[in-house]
């Protein structure tokens, strides 16, 4: 899916709502585990039919799998084949895997994702640098996600990193004029590496007041904005900031959904919160007059 | 194991080698894949047999386990379960799994790689901060190796970076003193976060000219060094850069070792390619006088 057919799909559906799967074992309604062999699963199963009308992408993060070993990864396989096949689709499907590692073994992480498991992104770590990023940008069609600016406590310890004036110069009276922040570096530098049809970049909606200027640093890519709801992220400041004219983000919630309710009603009130996510969206695309 | 056990296992077996089991199948011999249902392990098998008397340590990459599904899941708890069991043990291992996200995820990945699989250590993303780290810290004798500066060309994008002098500074004529290197900044704040019993860092023999530098940034702690033989660094210049007093270093080998022979006689060759490096570790600890 480029760049385009995903915008399209964005005002076809009237959302850009993504659907963070972190299904966590200990967290999904008892009965689900006394009832079927894969519980993980089934409620992704049940998740997905609730919510596939008002969602244009689903997202399982990794973490949640691999605790649950061998069992975890096919339920992860069952996740993906089912979403691929879902009659309520297309959607767009990202694993939240947050990988890279020198050249030579990323090759087969973004094999893992984007051919065997047939994904159409994968969210991928810039540290490492390009030739650890690469790999994951040799696929037509699909995506490499890359951290910029994450929605966590920690994004302040390295990301917003700016220079700081050594005493040498404090001494001389002399203010900083514009330094880059870190995060900054690393979207301006990895732009390079591919395109707005292969390369879109996480930027945590917790970091608002970040979000203008993220934007206008990077004007063309698709945002992956996680931090809404648990996180405390509002979305009308976030379309507000981030938009652009192709739409260019989605915006995923996560715990806020899935985890709406721990009890039997779990579906109808994922469905619920999805629902108003959606209608939110769709004010929001209303008002730009893109749908 | 803490650093102290850690360091009488070196002395003990007079080798400071970790051995990457980045365990490509489609470089194995073909025989094995012929013959065993599962190749990847009954590979590693015989490769531990081979060189378990020369290694203090075993690295599995999980890239080259997550691209075979599920059963690369099997073939890596098989792996590590037969390490743990191994007569000629005790030995160090590592989840080569370059893992980290926010808190609340990142518990997860830890718990996978050590509880459930019950590795020593995993390497770490630092990327995201403080609180994607710190879940890897929270297991007695338990490590997170985290990665500062790479082996791979592409640390030269991010972790090298130094703050650049705006024009407005070169106008005065005022030249650089002493700016931080990026992976330098993650270093000496990453080392807040735990001791030394409990943090390693990844440390590139390819970057042989910054290792005496990182060393004395970083005097205690243990550092995890690949990029030994297919990737150019030599050993005697690392060791004379980046050990100390408690060794303070394992170095990694995993293509010169694995794949010393594609052919039916892969053990021998490994054994072979194992023991030379063993021998030199073995050297370069007696000149120190260490053993």
């Amino acid at each position: 899916m480029n760049k385009k057919e995903l915008t399209a799909l964005i005002l076809k559906k009237k959302s850009f709502l993504c659907i963070g799967l972190d299904t966590d074992i200990d967290k999904i309604p008892a009965f689900l585990k006394e009832t079927y062999d894969d519980p993980v699963f089934e409620f992704n199963r049940m998740i997905i039919d609730a919510t596939i009308d008002f969602a244009v992408a689903y997202k399982p993060n990794l973490a949640f799998y691999e605790c649950n070993g061998k069992k975890g990864w096919e339920s992860l396989e069952k996740t993906i084949n089912y979403l691929s096949g879902h009659q309520g689709g297309p959607v767009f499907t990202i694993a939240d895997a947050k990988r890279a590692d020198i050249g030579n073994s990323s090759i087969y992480y973004a094999r893992t994702f984007l051919e065997n498991l047939n994904f159409d992104a994968v969210t991928v770590n810039p540290y490492m640098g390009k030739d650890s990023v690469e790999p994951f940008l040799q696929f037509p069609g699909k995506w490499a996600v890359i951290l910029a600016l994450t929605s966590n406590s920690g994004a302040h310890d390295f990301q917003v990193l700016q220079p700081q004036l050594p005493l040498l110069l404090e001494k001389f009276g002399i203010k900083t004029c514009y330094w880059k922040k870190f995060y900054e570096v690393v979207m301006e530098e990895s732009m390079k590496w591919g395109s707005t049809d292969n390369i879109m970049y996480v930027v945590g909606a917790t970091q608002a007041d970040m979000l203008g200027s993220v934007r206008e640093l990077v004007p063309e890519h698709f945002f992956l904005i996680p931090g809404v709801g648990v996180q405390g992220g509002s979305l009308e400041a976030i379309a507000a900031k981030a938009m652009n004219k192709d739409v260019g983000i989605l915006v995923n919630s996560s715990r806020g959904i899935i985890f709406a309710s721990e009890g039997e009603d779990f579906e109808d009130k994922a469905r619920l919160a999805a629902l108003a996510l959606k209608k939110k969206m769709e004010r929001i695309l209303q008002g730009r007059s893109m749908i």
